[in-house]
């Protein structure tokens, strides 16, 4: 016990935060705890009709001291006394105003309750407007700053949620100084650097949601912001053109801190990163390997070197950035914008007969197990039903959150597996496109290793994916790949890994199945793939 | 009681007869019997798998002449010695291969059990090859005698249902010698004429079904015959070039069917006319207006003057023939080939869940009604659902069997009153592109009557309809328009009207309710209805 040392990640995920305690040696994984997040559970600050969802920076501070003590409490004291790293991730770009000492408002009390005081947490669509406005003026401008966004900046990010506030609410306009992406402002707590211009920000965050790339030298001009707003030019002005890659240290952990949080002063705490990017990292992710995130919604991650890839920026993908996943690297994220939500929409569907005309409303839980058992044994043919998941707009590739969904060759004796068979196929068809696109633009992807809820509930979906995109589908045995990548993470900056290949190589949790593609059905898959891509683009 | 005269119109559907007795001076209906075919009704010479579906004649004599007898066992012997007329309605084309005599073969003890030798009802498709191969002949011959039926034969027509039984079954090719229509068999034999060469044949399944047209001086040629098969071309030649309109009367019943029947020697016998055509004339139709038999499917009819259209052929119509339901009129024909039946295959859809999850699957009965329910208190917006109704092929505009059904806009909100209000909207778009195309080429479409189940079951639908085509539509107050219709025309043949208008005039059941477009509905179904139009053609 003397030699050994632990690491703690955590993992901010839209809910709730989630910490693991794992022995830095060899991955196992000793302790967790998860805490949702109080206020946020009970629903306040977010108005769901119109699509605002905020948390509330104390939401974050309360949950995050909860899950680090109950999860050192079932530690020995040995254990608490060896733990040497802390790593995050959190969700994004979940940014929030701060004022000049970095604090973000609603933490004073004059916001306390304002919601635009508080973060704005990625699923927010308040700002389509200015999501538009910034991609018109990007596309016009003389350098095309969405070039590694997929060519389309999305209300769900930073410049987009700022520019919405700052013009709707004077208040906080008059208080606004800079504002904090939630993974930043977390790692900047514990260490005790907050301020604006010194705070350690992710690269993988600027990178992927912020528009900061190496090529302009940071974030967009301020002329550019100036055309949108002069205030939004001066916050941008306070940034510092570094960003930092997730296995740099920020610093050590303050007294404070330490006693709060039961660890000792000066535990190295690490840059923090994306939920997917660092779970990507947990489930194993290697040089031209994708990891699929498999849960309401996908997002694939894939890693590239720089020389393969170069300057190029890949068309229609959500973001590629040096460095975001894995330092050194060229970090690419798409995704799908529904995915397991589509299979609970057509449960939900089914289930309307079952809650308006039968006394056993609760039996709509048992739809999607009996769709399975059916939908599995159905015959494959090439004159299948044909559906498009887009019920919540496509997100790669190429963005387009008005697309919806659609299903296509329907028949008098078309059956309700019929039509969920065609979902699952949808939703496999949806991955293989962002597949398709990586490869057309030189990204090569020689293995799939899968996490998230999918991934371990429905051999069904899983093997029809296999089968679509012709590849073999590996699943991660950790359920927790997210917490388990901040570790490996939290492990090299506290100088235990030379980097976070080595930390991956001693730390992953390895697999527990693999699906293999049948050839015969991928044959026919690729008919109707090649039907779902024309559809496609022919809807309204 | 002493001047009264009676009239019974006896209608020929796909599973059973109804004979209706009338007061001949008003439309009274004095007496109704139904009798479903008894072999037919056991499954007897039908593969539904391969869509084989075989009529014996037996089962039309022995079901003609138990409704005859039964519905005139309710009447006084007054009425029953007062029949002065008889006319028929059937469905076609429902053709019967016959020897030289005109008896179909299964009368004959050797064929007895063959179902080649039997009726094949208008719905059997086992002959598509056949109907690819005149078609594309039709198509290249010096004149297209597909002109008048839309530019398609289809496989439910004679020409491919004798054609294709005279290529698989020699021993029926050896007795064959002509073909005759259920409407044409059935009202020769009750007057003693049979015969092939001089049986009276219905102009208007001729004209709608046969590719019978007065611009090519009748049938297609023998040359045309002859190059699809030499024995079909002899068969085509023991046709006469002459047709007969309904109002012209074929003869008088023999005694022995006056002894079978129970009525006096020499009563009128009618020529027949197919069950929709008949319909309309018992709907009520007049010139410039259109009859909608909305069922399972629906049929349309339409007459217009001759002057109006002159020798214009309707582009992508099922059928156009001079003087089908009037004579003296155009009558056109058109048709959705799935409408009722969308609604029932959406409920059994949704019946699943109650079929596999629950312990009522019985409540899958109370699914339309609550659907109803909900989807009509629905709001109406240019951003609905968009769905497509050929879930059971296009019939018309431009018929093509093998497109399907769709449903366009799904996103994770939808729910199952929304996909249903989308499918009842999809079945009246069909029926709008109908009446655009007749409107396109010239036809006047001045009011439009309603006649079938669902115009009696479903405010919702017909409301919807209304608000969709934008015209007004009255609903037929009798529930046995086709039945009507035949006793109208026996009110004819029997010398008691001079023509058919003077007949509906007296004896039409008048409406039970009206439909009124709302304006404002019928400007946002305008652009739903473009989509329609838009996606219709981009599917796959």
């Amino acid at each position: 016990m003397e030699n050994k040392k632990f690491v703690i990640g955590i993992d901010f995920g839209s809910d709730s935060v989630r910490a693991l305690v794992v022995d830095a040696a060899t991955g196992e994984e000793l302790a967790t705890s998860v805490s949702f997040y109080r206020r946020w559970k009970q629903g306040d600050y977010c108005v769901p009709k119109e699509n605002q969802y905020r948390q509330h920076p104390q939401d974050y501070i309360d949950s995050l001291t909860f899950v680090v003590t109950d999860a050192l409490s079932r530690c020995s004291e040995e254990v608490r006394q060896n733990v040497v790293g802390l790593s995050f991730d959190t969700t994004a770009s979940t940014p929030a105003i701060v004022d000049t000492t970095g604090t973000p408002l609603a933490l004073l009390p004059e916001f306390a309750e304002d919601p635009d005081a508080m973060f704005v947490l990625w699923k927010d669509h308040t700002s389509i407007a200015e999501a538009d406005e910034i991609n018109a003026l990007a596309h016009s401008w003389e350098v095309d700053y969405t070039k590694y966004s997929g060519g389309t900046y999305s209300c769900e990010w930073a410049w987009s949620k700022v520019l919405h506030i700052l013009r709707r609410n004077e208040a906080i306009r008059q208080k606004a100084y800079s504002w904090v992406e939630h993974c930043d402002w977390i790692s900047g707590l514990l260490v005790g650097n907050i301020r604006p211009e010194t705070i350690a920000r992710s690269r993988c965050v600027a990178g992927h949601k912020v528009m900061w790339n190496e090529e302009w030298g940071g974030l967009p001009s301020r002329a550019f912001a100036e055309k949108l707003d002069t205030k939004l030019a001066d916050m941008r002005d306070t940034f510092s053109a570094e960003t930092y890659t997730a296995d740099h240290c920020v610093g050590g952990l303050t007294a404070e801190w330490a006693e709060i949080l039961g660890l000792n002063e000066g535990v190295a705490v690490g840059v923090g990163a994306i939920d997917c990017h660092i779970g990507a990292v947990g489930a194993g992710i290697s040089n031209n390997v994708q990891v699929k995130v498999m849960g309401t919604s996908t997002c694939d991650i894939i890693i590239s070197d720089y020389e393969s890839v170069g300057a190029k920026a890949v068309r229609g993908i959500c973001g590629q950035v040096d460095g975001s996943v894995v330092p050194g690297k060229i970090g690419f994220e798409a995704g799908q914008s529904a995915f397991g939500d589509i299979y609970a929409w057509y449960k939900r569907l089914l289930g309307w007969s079952l809650r308006t005309l039968s006394d056993t409303p609760e039996a709509e839980d048992k739809i999607l197990a009996a769709l399975t058992a059916e939908a599995e044994n159905l015959p494959l043919t090439e004159n299948d039903l044909v559906a498009i998941d887009w019920h919540n707009g496509r997100r790669t590739p190429d963005a387009d959150p008005l697309q919806k969904g659609s299903i296509y060759g329907l028949t008098l004796a078309t059956t309700a597996p019929e039509i969920f068979k065609a979902l699952v196929e949808a939703t496999a068809f949806g991955s293989r496109a962002i597949n398709e696109r990586m490869l057309e633009e030189g990204v090569k992807i020689e293995g799939i290793l899968a996490v998230g809820g999918i991934s371990k509930k429905s051999r069904f979906v899983m093997q029809t994916m296999a089968d679509v995109i012709g590849v073999p589908i590996k699943v991660v045995r950790s359920e927790q790949a997210c917490a388990l990548g901040a570790a490996m993470y939290a492990a090299v900056i506290a100088g235990i890994y030379p980097n976070i290949e080595a930390a991956q190589q001693a730390m992953s949790s390895g697999f527990d199945a693999e699906y293999t593609p049948n050839a015969e059905r991928h044959a026919i898959y690729n008919t109707l793939y090649a039907k779902y891509k024309k559809l496609g683009t022919n809807g309204l």
